[in-house]
Formats: structure tokens, sequence, C-alpha cells
């Protein structure tokens, strides 16, 4: 095992006091499925990203005054508060085409941003820069045990929430949240079916899991903004690999159908990736079914449309 | 006392199971204001009515195969949804103006509807003569001890998230959330300063501490529809006189401000009622503000004109 439950219980130990103990919204879809959905969206930052970058900057302690990341949204928040929290400096490589909502966000909570084109490769290099430029550790968004330690405390506390579930749908975009995700559930409640969800443009873990090693597709066209990774972490796929048995293709029509009805159902904002798994568990759920709801930050202009 | 922590207690222990524990989401709004959501719109129902709607009929045991209720909305959705999961059958009064969503939720908990005209008074009447009728008897929607200890079990969890709060916002419509509330305050967190909130055109409670006695306002034009009632309730007014400091009127503009800020900042959706409490304290809260979102469940067509 690459990553153990005794990583995620100490994670989840750290990390307490510093996020929130998001809620397991049960809903009855239909006779025969319920969903189980753990509301990552309420997560201080809206979004998961803040478990991983507080125990991966925790159990970092303080060997320096700054912190780099890289990131399209999320993971630049959750490093942002984070390094705020603990006093540190945070130095964010986000991409042209990050929404302007979590670009925002990021400068209210004092970070420096550096602006680069739209490819992931590309502000992962130009983070590795600044990292080795000022001494600053780099705390990547995803390939990484610590990270994926601190996303898995989400399943965590799903399970203890809802012990008997028959399957588990979880977005996958560079694999960070699965691996935390799935050592939990192998660990916790190993007759749970592990079933990881991508937009149908952004594939690449489900190529490569047909494949049998890690493919790189071109660059996504989805409105999941969080989910547009090219190929699977090269520390991430040896976990999933395992772990994942399939993964279920949603497509940008269904993210906007379930956008709504979460609205309705659940009363929950949920971004476009955020409700991956979800669409999923409506189309295709059997049983009582858990949904990790990744992230809830959207353009009110966007959800305003998909509402309308 | 007229209701006592005790009986909060024995309420919180008896609901247990039956309800959500909804999260307490913190934010800072500004230097010096951060406010503690209890977030009741992720309820069961969408609403905290299912709190006091479970308590009394878990407290009336199996004494008829039915029950009966009157209301605009929320505490309807709350009897019919409790019924189901208790076995029984349910008869609820709606009015001819309640949202379309609210009475639709309704018929899917498989009660009966009996539509009157959209007068509260013309409801209570004949909710109770049909419990006459039939012999079920009728869950009151705030006006009786064991409604309010329901509801305040809210307050409980609130405390227990956030010990050391300034002041606490929630709104009154006809005061069975606030009087349980209010007694939970006054039991666990004296310091707490009580504020009640009502809409500008339903400011029944508001006229009703000024005059020294219950006031009868007209039927209120407002957009928050769970806060339409006309004048306090007699058995929460004996409470809410002694235990409400103050209350603060909000306007539909700063109700529909305050949904598009919660849908951004907070990432839930909240009804017009629900937004009363986190309109006030967005405008005159300082230190640290408890606020009751008590409910989600808007037409999405509202919500969408609303978020554009």
């Amino acid at each position: 095992m690459l990553l153990t439950i005794d990583d995620l219980n100490l994670a989840h130990q750290r990390i307490a006091g510093h996020v929130l103990r998001t809620p397991t919204l049960r809903h009855e879809i239909r006779d025969g499925l319920t969903v189980y959905a753990k509301a990552e969206s309420l997560q201080t930052i809206g979004a998961f990203k803040i478990r991983g970058a507080f125990n991966m900057m925790l159990a970092l302690g303080a060997e320096a005054e700054g912190v780099v990341a890289h990131s399209s949204g999320n993971h630049a928040q959750a490093v942002a508060r984070a390094a705020r929290e603990l006093g540190l400096k945070a130095c964010i490589v986000m991409p042209s085409n990050a929404p302007e909502l979590k670009r925002q966000r990021v400068e209210d909570d004092g970070a420096e941003i550096v602006t680069v084109g739209p490819d992931s490769e590309e502000r992962r290099v130009r983070a590795e820069e600044l990292s080795a430029q000022r001494g600053w550790p780099l705390v990547p968004p995803y390939d990484h045990p610590l990270i994926a330690a601190g996303q898995g405390t989400a399943a965590i506390e799903l399970i203890a929430d809802a012990p008997t579930l028959d399957r588990f749908y979880c977005p996958i975009s560079g694999g960070g949240l699965m691996a935390g995700c799935a050592t939990a559930f192998a660990a916790l409640s190993p007759r749970t079916q592990i079933i990881g969800v991508e937009p149908l443009a952004g594939d690449d873990t489900a190529r490569s899991l047909a494949a049998g090693d890690r493919v790189t597709v071109a660059a996504p066209d989805t409105i999941a903004d969080g989910l547009r990774v090219r190929t699977p972490g090269a520390w991430t796929w040896t976990v999933n690999r395992e772990l994942v048995s399939r993964v279920v293709l949603v497509s940008d029509d269904e993210l906007r159908d379930t956008i709504c009805w979460a609205a309705q159902r659940l009363r929950v904002i949920l971004e476009p990736s955020g409700a991956a798994a979800l669409a999923a568990v409506r189309r295709e759920g059997e049983g009582a079914c858990g949904a990790l709801l990744s992230g809830g930050n959207i353009d009110p202009a966007m959800l305003s449309a998909i509402l309308a």
C-alpha cells in the first residue's frame, strides 16, 4: 500500500479545527436508489481542496516564509487560504482561462498571482521554477501522498455518516481526491464499489484504465473547469489503478441538469465539476450510493443561465 | 418559564436520527464581523420545520391513524414527511397562493391537500374542523410548546458549534422558531443578544413589542412567503416578549441581494424567508453573529431571476 488508513487518520487529526465537518445530504432519488451526498461544496473555500492543502502545509511545518502552488482554481484558493491562516506567504500560478470568481478569491486572501497560459503542464513548470528561486516549498495540486491523505478525510466522514454504501462515486481530475477516498473505502468499507467519474471530453483516467497505463488526452473542452487535467498523476495513478473499479463519463448537459436538480432537491450550489459524481449516480446508480460533491464555486451568471 | 432547556434537550434526543445535524457555516463578512450561519436550509425538506413536526408527532405517539396541519409551505412539507416516515396519514390545509414547488413536495410525500384562500386565519379554522371531524390531532405550525421545543434544537447545535456569539439573529413569523431558539440561548449562552428579524411589510412582532401587546397587521406584501403571518402566536408571544431584545426589519431588495450573496459566499440556496436573518447581519451585525438560515425552498425561476 502506498497510502494507508493510518496516513488518513493522522491527516484527519491534523486538519481538525481548520476545516468544516461537512454534512452528508441523504435524498431518495427513486425507488431503490438513495444518494448520500458528501457536500464538500460547503467546505470553507467551497471545495475539498482545503483538506489536502492544510494537511501538507501543517506537515511541512514552518520551514519557509512562503509556499508556491499552481492551479486552475480551487487548489489555488485552498493554498491561499491555508497560507493566510497559518501566517505564510503564497505565490499561486494560475492559467489565463481560470474563472474570474476563483482568481478574485485568491487575491482576497492576499496571495500573489502569476498568470500563465491555459496548459496545466506550463503552470507546473513555472511553479517549480518559482519554488526553486525563492526556496518556498511547492504544494502540488494532487500528485502527493500528503495531499491525497488530506482529501481522503472527506471519505472517512462520509463512511461514518453512511456506513453501508453499495457504491461510491467520485470525480477524478489529477486523482488526488480519488486516491485518498479510495484508500479510505478500501480500509473502512471494503464492500463498497469505487467508481470514478470524468467528463466525456476529459476521459484520461478511463482511457488509462483501459490501456493499463497512463494516457494523455487533448486539452478537454468541458464546462467542468476543475476536471480539465490531461493525464492522471504519476503517483495517484499507482493508487487508483488498483482501487478504482471503473470510470463513468458524464456530458456537459448532464452536469447542467444536475446543477439544477441539486439546487432544487439538496438546496446546494454546485460548480460543474462538483456535480459530476451526482450526475453519474442519477443516471446509473443503484441501492445506497455515496457521491462526492467536490466544489461549489460557480460564477453567478453561469448559474443563473443554467437555472433559467 | 413556559419552556425550559429540559424540554429542548428532550426534544433533541427524541428527534435525533430523524433530522439532519446541519452545519454551521462560518464566514468573515468584513473586519470585525463574522457570521455563523446555521444552515437549516440544508435540513431534510429544506427547512427547520421538520424538527418541530417530528418532536410533536413522536411525543403524541400513535394515538390516531393520521394528523392534520395547516401551512403556507414548509410546515406542510414537514408534517407530510414526518407522517410518511412514521407511517401515519396526513391531511394538509394549504392556501391557494402557496408556492407550486412547496405544494408539489407535499403531494410527493403522499399527503392529502385541502386548498383554501390565502388568509392564515381561514386555513387555521378549516384545519380545526378537519381535525375534529376525523379525530386526527392537529399539528400546529408554531403556537405550541412541543413545536417550539423542536425548533429550538437548532439553536442547541448552533451554540455547540459557536459558543461565544455576541448576537443571534432569527426570523420571526408565528414565533415558534424564535421561542425555541431564544429559550436555548437564554439557558446556554445568556450573554448573547437575541434579535428578531421580520420583513418590512410583516412587522407584527416589532409592532407588538412596541405596543406591549399583540398587534395584527394587514396581509403582508413581501417575497418572504414564510413570514406572512399577521400576528404573533398567542403562546409564542408570551415567550418572545420576555426574551427578544429587539426586531430588525429587512426589505425585499435586501432579501434578494442576500440570496445572491449567500449563493456566492456560502454556496447555499436560500428562500427569501431563509435569507432574512443573514440580511440583517450583513446590514448591522457586529462581532460574532449567529444567523438562522431557516429554509431553502425557492422556485428555480425565481432564483434564476434573482441571480441574473
